[in-house]
């Protein structure tokens, strides 16, 4: 059992983070960097596990939001999410006993550790997410009721606003718009809870197995063909189950732009082979449904993820550029998610596909 | 001297403040049916001139921000500016003394006085602008030096959301992003400020002179021939110095869209007796600039205003329709707008137009 992050997990956890992005997240490579340097500066990281938390303990989750894109650009500084929650801590009179993470997906994976470090707190091995979604009301602790504020959001130049919103929904509608108002990328405390509220919510395990799933990519780089048995694997046993190969070809199309603070778009993948083999997805920061042809393969809230195919080291969506060539993989989602409250918020009729969620597993029969 | 604002000066309050408003503000019917409603629950209120002001007073303004197309349609509830003043003085631990005026334009001349009213605390005779202007940088307080935030801004459902930024520039881009994600418009408290601030930013007595002028446009209400002298007279003395009346014809074209939180847009009217004499009018919120031809004759920060040509009432810019008929009036701005500082904020290039500020008595001249 992994009982605290230390400098040689980060490289495994950030690759972990970028296959359980499903394109999204966040580019993992500046959080990383920030990440060693504060794991130097105050030493490792514990990791605790939701079963193990105070029932009483204060649990701030951290992380960024906004466009992907936009994390290749607008760099995140080395104080970012230490700020943002000595802030929040400000404003609410108390310190977090924890820090948990929105979404186990790319930077976001490495975010929550900084904070962690730099408190002298514990981060949870889980997260609300078991992978990246694109809105607030989709993480598990918006499903099971946490309140999304007070909640504090914090710019790149320092600037911060502090929201107090009923629903998650216009909570939503908020934070996005200052996400794009303030350069497109902010780092954000939010859905603070209690640890049992923490225990009833979050997608457990999530970061000890990001470091596992990291290692494995490490030590099977190399053709995709070599890495499909290992990855059924050590997805068998885990919250996810179903991990399968999809297809494999090269990107011919790839389009995505910022609407309304999100990567909004499209790719195209050819079989090479065959050109009349297509497989497409449509994106919404992260990759929401992959289709050959007019049949869907896989969708939200199952996990769509793309490996170099020389290399099997996932791309996610941002990075995802015309000619590479590549394998697609799916995996199932965590339980949680197979639940009526959050397919409601995560299926691909959330998202505006004319379609019903039909689970990786039957969509494979 | 007016010492205190009464039910009875409410209509001529509002209308004196459409005028001013040079075509924003937000419509005032509703703002004035609850200052009517403030009052009759709270008494009158205490109108208190800058110079009388304690140094060490501290001075809340309050009004609302959007598109003023929305106050049409997203109407104003009884509380908005009570609750919203309660929960700042809530966030920053201190009473308001004072509440001040954004602008005096429009429904932003009423809200003011609910707060006040309910608060019992005196509102200043004076505002942040001596009419209307699209952004918050271009107030008088803003570019006297005061600082906009800490702000807290309140939506329709009682969502708020506390500001921290640096620079009014970019808090304008913050405020206006919440106003649109929170439906449109929003009242928000900003640029609090000492007594000894407000004094040196104020553009002063504009409360008990929109009074004043709502009273002149109500006694001669009838044909705008009948009211080019009264209202001459009227500014004169004032801070305004000049009112001189431009064109009189008839709305051919009008168009407004709400773009990034404003209402951007022109208007076209034409002469009654020679269709090749037009003219046209740029919008953003406010009447930006008016033309005959490609002949400015009227620009920010001088006030451009229309009023209807039978009955000398006052047209904000969300009223104004195809086929009305009207007279375009142009009024000198303040002395302090004609600052160095406040036209680098304030003219015509500042909204993207490619021509100097030229003073309308220069213009006229």
């Amino acid at each position: 059992m992994m009982r605290r992050i230390e400098q040689e997990h980060l490289e495994d956890l950030a690759l972990g983070a970028v296959f359980l992005a499903t394109g999204g997240g966040g580019d993992p490579h500046l959080p990383r960097l920030i990440a060693e340097q504060a794991l130097a500066s105050y030493g490792p990281v514990d990791l605790v596990r939701p079963e193990d938390l105070d029932d009483n303990a204060f649990v701030v989750p951290v992380g960024s939001v906004g466009a992907p894109t936009v994390s290749l650009e607008l760099l995140p500084s080395l104080d970012e999410a230490v700020n943002t929650v000595a802030a929040f801590e400000d404003f609410v009179g108390r310190k977090a006993d924890a820090i948990a993470s929105f979404e186990i997906g790319g930077g976001n994976s490495l975010v929550p550790l900084v904070a962690a470090a730099a408190g002298g707190v514990p981060v949870i091995d889980g997260d609300g997410m078991g992978r990246a979604f694109p809105e607030a009301q989709m993480m598990s602790y918006a499903i099971a009721g946490v309140k999304p504020t007070p909640a504090l959001a914090y710019d790149y130049a320092g600037n911060t606003a502090i929201f107090q919103t009923q629903s998650t929904d216009v909570y939503e509608y908020h934070i996005r718009a200052f996400a794009a108002a303030a350069g497109g990328m902010i780092t954000v405390a939010e859905h603070t809870m209690t640890g049992k509220e923490l225990k009833a919510s979050v997608i457990p395990g999530t970061l000890s197995f990001s470091v596992a799933l990291g290692r494995l990519l490490r030590q099977h780089r190399g053709p995709v063909a070599n890495i499909l048995a290992p990855l059924e694997e050590i997805f068998k046993p885990s919250i996810y189950g179903i991990c399968r190969h999809l297809f494999s070809g090269k990107v011919i199309d790839k389009s995505t732009r910022i609407i309304g603070g999100y990567d909004i778009g499209e790719a195209t993948l050819e079989d090479f082979d065959d050109p009349t083999q297509r497989l497409s997805l449509n994106i919404k920061n992260e990759f929401l449904l992959a289709r050959i042809g007019d049949r869907v393969v896989a969708s939200v809230p199952d996990l769509i993820v793309i490996l170099d195919l020389e290399t099997s080291t996932p791309i996610n969506c941002e990075r995802l550029r015309f000619g590479q060539r590549v394998g697609v993989f799916a995996v199932g989602c965590p339980e949680f998610y197979r639940s009526e409250a959050a397919l409601r918020v995560t299926a691909p009729r959330s998202f505006g596909f004319d379609i019903d969620y039909v689970p990786l597993e039957a969509l494979q029969a």
